[in-house]
Parts: structure tokens; sequence; C-alpha cells
């Protein structure tokens, strides 16, 4: 029997978030950041719209449509926009095209962070070279010179932040581009909540800077695996050479567009997922949680149990993540260092919210 | 300004076929063998019924509705199939999980062959090692051995093989199996065509032995980038962990589904390209072509002018692909030793291919 290479066979796969079985008891699903509300509704026209004739043969392999779309959204040429099977492919093509299998170097992240990148290198057996964030999950000064000293010729930089939601400005990623020997991909699957992003970064022509976008959170669209990427043409190029040659369908590429041409519908969901943000943290604020200000669409807050001096006789976060569960909500437990006393919650529609604070309520 | 590896910066991209530009003149497209007849109507519907709070939300990782659609079909078990973006994804996945880049081994083939094979391998640094097919196209006798011999640790045959049409027998398919020490991907992207496949292969258990199947051709869903693996259930689980963890959308996964389940429209499908093909075959040597036999939904066709003492007088292989270009009929050239004196004809509908009939009559 053939076996596989040596990193595959160590490897712990990626573990999804829980999703709730198809025609099981709804559950109220605050863990893996989709957001409350559903695609713009031109979005689902243009799914409707697809044609049995447009299923039938091969599709742009190059998304042309999207691409353009992107490129006019984001005042950009469409030379430097890739689209991506979600932008999970993204991170990939990035590892594939910069990163030598078996040598020094591979991917700087930073830690806590995103826990796919350590499962992409290990697919691709390339080292991770994590650098700890500080005390308060800010990014470290000389963040750039460790990642060199390290050779790592890739990094990936969630901004927002994930799990913490906190954000770093553009400067500082400026300065950390600069600084950094490599390509550095910044992870802005968030962005459509925060009040800044990158983007200036890529108008500017920063040779080494590739931002990542998602459809999945922005844009209700996690169902449909849409990402892409913003770079300099000539990364695209290379990515584009590293990517399957039909990488993305029909579907997926006129729903993506039509979504991202719909800004004004976009834009309403992200000012009422804000609102809410803010609301969901005073509310947490006002049961005891200490809650780290997001610029995301979750929040990581600690339960008053785990606050000093707040409430030693009230759940740890394991057992509220556990209790919560049993009442059909749903919140993300990380069982590791630094988060193990934190939950991790998505910010819901006003009733998901208003179940969940009513839920914390009986529970403590 | 960062750089790609070496071998991304060396490689030159696949090639996929001509595709019109959307808006552009109508074209008889005979290029990229995709089904002359549209996708079942019930993958259509499947299509128009995705809800907004279905894209909203991940899709199953595993893809499991569909995966149990395919083991029903198929006769294995769920654990013996993976779903796939289009089989090229799964193509990928078999180099990933059991090529380790860099080292001696690497992808056995044939040559000529699917031209994707040797992309795949130069984007992950591993080599590839190429058989001749014989005079007649057929398998060399010591095919395994030879793979053994250079170390592959997988292989990769299409069959019905591409882009002859020709059909190994499932014998022979075991044969080579119980050989070759690696990996043996069988591509059965055209197998719904063809007389007869290796699922038994998979359904006895012979534990080095993996299938591609595509919907792209057969269920006329070139559009939405769907293939699967069958293989035993050792093997699946080591390509799901080198997959992306939501490697397929929501919207194909219940398009493929469904698609699958309609057997008495596809199967009418077959048919009606199978009974195509036999009349472009002789329609065809009715000219003066010498045609492969094909099991296939093409064919592989030497125009008269190179077949000895029929046409010397009459336009080349080269000649024919421009000249019925320009009349808005692609078909497709292969500028390579071997192939750069025929032509490969996708089986196209009545109409289509009377309509290269009549162009191939006015050009000769």
């Amino acid at each position: 029997m053939p076996k596989p290479r040596t990193n595959i066979q160590r490897l712990k796969a990626y573990a999804p978030g829980e999703q709730p079985r198809p025609g099981g008891r709804p559950v109220v699903k605050l863990n893996t950041n989709e957001c409350p509300e559903p695609p713009s509704p031109k979005a689902v026209a243009a799914l409707t719209q697809v044609q049995a004739e447009a299923l039938r043969v091969y599709p742009p392999p190059l998304a042309d449509g999207f691409r353009q779309a992107a490129a006019q959204l984001h005042g950009v040429e469409p030379g430097q926009v890739i689209a991506t099977n979600g932008g999970d492919e993204l991170l990939r093509l990035v590892i594939t095209a910069y990163c030598t299998p078996g040598s020094r170097g591979g991917i700087g992240v930073t830690t806590p962070s995103y826990s796919l990148y350590p499962v992409l290198a290990a697919i691709h057996d390339t080292p991770v070279h994590a650098v700890d964030r500080g005390e308060q999950f800010e990014l470290p000064g000389d963040l750039a010179q460790r990642w060199n000293d390290a050779g790592c010729q890739v990094a990936m930089l969630v901004n927002p932040h994930a799990p913490t939601g906190l954000l770093a400005g553009v400067e500082v990623l400026r300065d950390i581009a600069e600084a950094f020997d490599g390509l550095l991909l910044i992870d802005e699957a968030y962005a459509d909540f925060a009040t800044t992003n990158a983007l200036t970064l890529v108008r500017d022509g920063v040779d080494n800077v590739l931002l990542l976008r998602s459809m999945s959170k922005g844009y209700g669209l996690a169902g449909l695996r849409f990402g892409y990427g913003l770079g300099p043409a000539s990364v695209i190029q290379a990515l584009d050479k590293a990517r399957d040659s039909y990488n993305t369908d029909i579907v997926s590429q006129r729903v993506a567009a039509a979504a991202l041409a719909d800004q004004g519908y976009a834009r309403g969901v992200w000012q009422r997922v804000v609102a809410e943000r803010t609301a969901l943290t005073e509310a947490l604020r006002g049961r005891g949680f200490q809650v780290i200000d997001s610029q995301s669409n979750f929040v990581l807050c600690t339960p008053p149990q785990q606050v000093p001096a707040a409430g030693a006789d009230k759940p740890d976060a394991r057992t509220l993540y556990a209790r919560l569960k049993e009442r059909g909500i749903l919140v993300r437990y990380f069982d590791q260092p630094r988060l193990d006393d934190k939950l991790r919650i998505t910010v819901g529609t006003p009733q998901q919210n208003n179940a969940l604070l009513e839920a914390l309520d009986e529970l403590m």
C-alpha cells in the first residue's frame, strides 16, 4: 500500500468550527464568524439567473468579470486581482509559489492567530516561525526583523486580528512591509467591519504586500467559497501560475461579482454589524466580562470567573462554552495557551445576541 | 521585491483550450470536450433552489450529501469518496499527499497524455517520468516496471486515453496496479462514454488504485468545477488532510449530487454522444481522414494530406485548424510530436458535427 508523505502522515488536519447537522435542532450559531445577514438579493438573483448553457461550458479561467469588478471597486488594475476558491486558496497559493519545501525559511506568523496558517505550512512541508504577540496582543516592534532572522519567505498577518479583533494601523503595516524581506500577506478577511484597511499600500505600489479579501464574512457568502487577492501584478502573475487552471466556477464568479457591485447593501450590513458589536460588547461588560474592543464581526471576551476579583464562583470559559452548547448556542472555545480562559463570540443578529445574553444570565 | 520559487519562475503555465469571448460571434466549439447537451433539468433546478441562508453559512466541509450520493451510485462506502473542485484538484491533492518535492521519484505518466499532469508536477517541483506509448498509442507492456525503476510515487493514466480515445481494459489496469509500487490514479474523466471502467478495482479493494471522475464531461457541468475520487479509505483520508478545508461550495455540492442522482437523463446523453461519435467517425473516414476508434467524447483524426497516398494536395492539420477557426469552428490542434499531424475534435450535437463536415468539404 503506498504511503503518503511523512509530513502528511503526521499532520493533524485543520478543525473547522462545528457545523450543525442538516435537519438537526435549530441552533444560535455564533462560532464561525459568518455574517448575521443574508447576501444581497442581487447576488441571489445572479445565482438563479445562471442558465444551463453557462454550466455546460468551462468558466472563464481568469474570472475576468470578477477581476474587473474588484479592480474597479478598489481602484486598482484587473491584473492586480486574483480570484480564489475561498480566501483559503489564496493562502495556499502564496505558500506554493513562494516557499521552497524542506528549506529553511517558510512562513512567519504571530501567535495566537488563524490556526489554518500552520496547517497549510505543514501540508507544504515548510516551517512556521511564530512570534508571540505582546501582553495586550499587540504586534511586537521587531516583528519583521524576527521573521527576517528566521529567513521567512512569506509572512501572514490577519488584520483585524483573529481572534482578538484588534486592528493594526496602515502605517504600522507599511513599516513592517518595508522592513520585511519576504512577501507580506495581510489577511483582511474581516476588514469590512473595520475603520481602516491596507488598500493604500497596494495602490501605492508597495511591492511585497498582498491583501486577502473574502466574500464569506462581509458579503454573507461563506457557502460560496470565494475570496480574492489584491497586490502587485508580478505577485498576481506568480500566483496565477500556481493555481488550478479553472479554480473558480461560473456560478460563484457571477454571484461574487454581483455581491461586490451592490456596495449599498453591503455597507448597510456592515453598519448594523458594527452597531450590534458595540451593543454586545457593552452588554457583556455589564455582566462582568472583560471584552477586547473589536474591529471585526466577533468579540474575544474573558468570563468574570477568570477576571481577577470579579466572579470566582462563576463558571469558567470552558464550562460556559459547554453549557451554552447544551442550550443550542454555539460559540468558539480555543483550548490553547492565552485563549483557554476566553470565548470568541460572533456578532449575530439582535435576536441571536439577546438569546446569548439571556442564556448567560441563566448560567451565572 | 520577493521572488517566487525557481520552479514557479520557470514554469510555463497550463494553456486551457481557447474559450470564445463572451458576447463575441457565435462559434461551433469542438475543442475542449464539453458535453454537447446541457445538464439535467433536475441539476439546474437544484441550482435555482439554493436559498440565501445556504449561501450565508459555511458548506459541509466533507460534502457529505454528495459523498453519500456517489457512494450509493457506485456501490462503495462514503469514506471511499472525496469531492473536489474539478477533477484537476484531485490530481493536485494526489501529488501533494504522495510526492516529496525535490526528491527522486515523482509522477509517472505516458506520452502523449493530458498536458496538465507535467504542469502540476512542475508546480510541486517533483519530476515527471514519461513513458512513450507504442506505435498505435497502446500501453507498453513494461509500463509499471519503468515507473518503478524511476521511483515514481504516483502514476497518472487517463483512460479512456486522451487525446486518442483508446480504452485499456480493466484486467490490463489491474496488472499495472499490481506491478506498480506507487499509487495509480486512473483518470476516468471520459469513462461515461466508454464500454467499461475500472470501478471494479476499487470495489475489489485494490489498495493502490484511485479513480478520478468528473462532472464536466458526462454530466454537462464543466462550468461548475466538480469532480470526485473513488479509492481505498486510507488514500481518501490522506487526500482529505491535504485539501483546503472547505474545498467545494454548497451550490456545486447540491447541483452535482442532483446531476448524479438523475442517471436516466445522463445515460440518454451518453448514448446520443456515442451514436454521434460513430457517425462522425464514419463521416470523417468517408472524407479520407484516418480516425482512431474512440471510447470518449472526442475523436483524434489525421487529415488526408498526411495519410500516405490519400491527398497530398489537401491542407494539413495545422492549416485545417486555422481555416476552421476562421469559419468560427474551434477544434484542438496540438503542436507536439506525434500529434502535430492530427486534429482532436469533440463530438458535438448533430448540427455542430454537420457544420464541421460542411466546412471540411469546402476546405478540401
